[in-house]
């Protein structure tokens, strides 16, 4: 079974690489971008079939080692 | 306006950075990890208010910076 983990930073929390993107687009002449903000996608493919367990599963993995708690949110998205 | 663009390794593409996370996911504990792809999500505040505007506009972003055209894919998505 196929889960996407969402990991995007926290409201408030500086994205420095958002920001260098966000100039380095200004150079190549695209103006008007007014914010840019990364994230991560993890996809897994996970040995259980069963949906809920495997949302649990990637949760749990995403609280221990795929996201950083205390900037990043994540959301697990059973595909 | 804001758009979103997820950037995914084309399909056949060898993922090293998927490849660490399944194996650190394994050390610690979490069997059944059958696969992990990695990508990124990067949400763009245009200034246009026009939806087909803007996601012409980070469809040129994505071809020029924002992905590496050889090895990813993109998708545009205006929320």
């Amino acid at each position: 079974m196929k889960v996407r983990v969402d990991i995007t930073l926290k409201p408030g929390v500086l994205d420095p690489q958002g920001e260098a993107v966000r100039h380095a687009l200004g150079a190549l002449g695209f103006d008007g971008v007014q914010g840019v903000r990364q994230g991560k996608v993890i996809e897994l493919d996970l040995a259980t079939e069963d949906a809920d367990l495997a949302k649990t599963q990637a949760a749990q993995m995403a609280e221990k080692l795929l996201s950083n708690q205390v900037i990043e949110n994540f959301t697990v998205t059973v595909i």
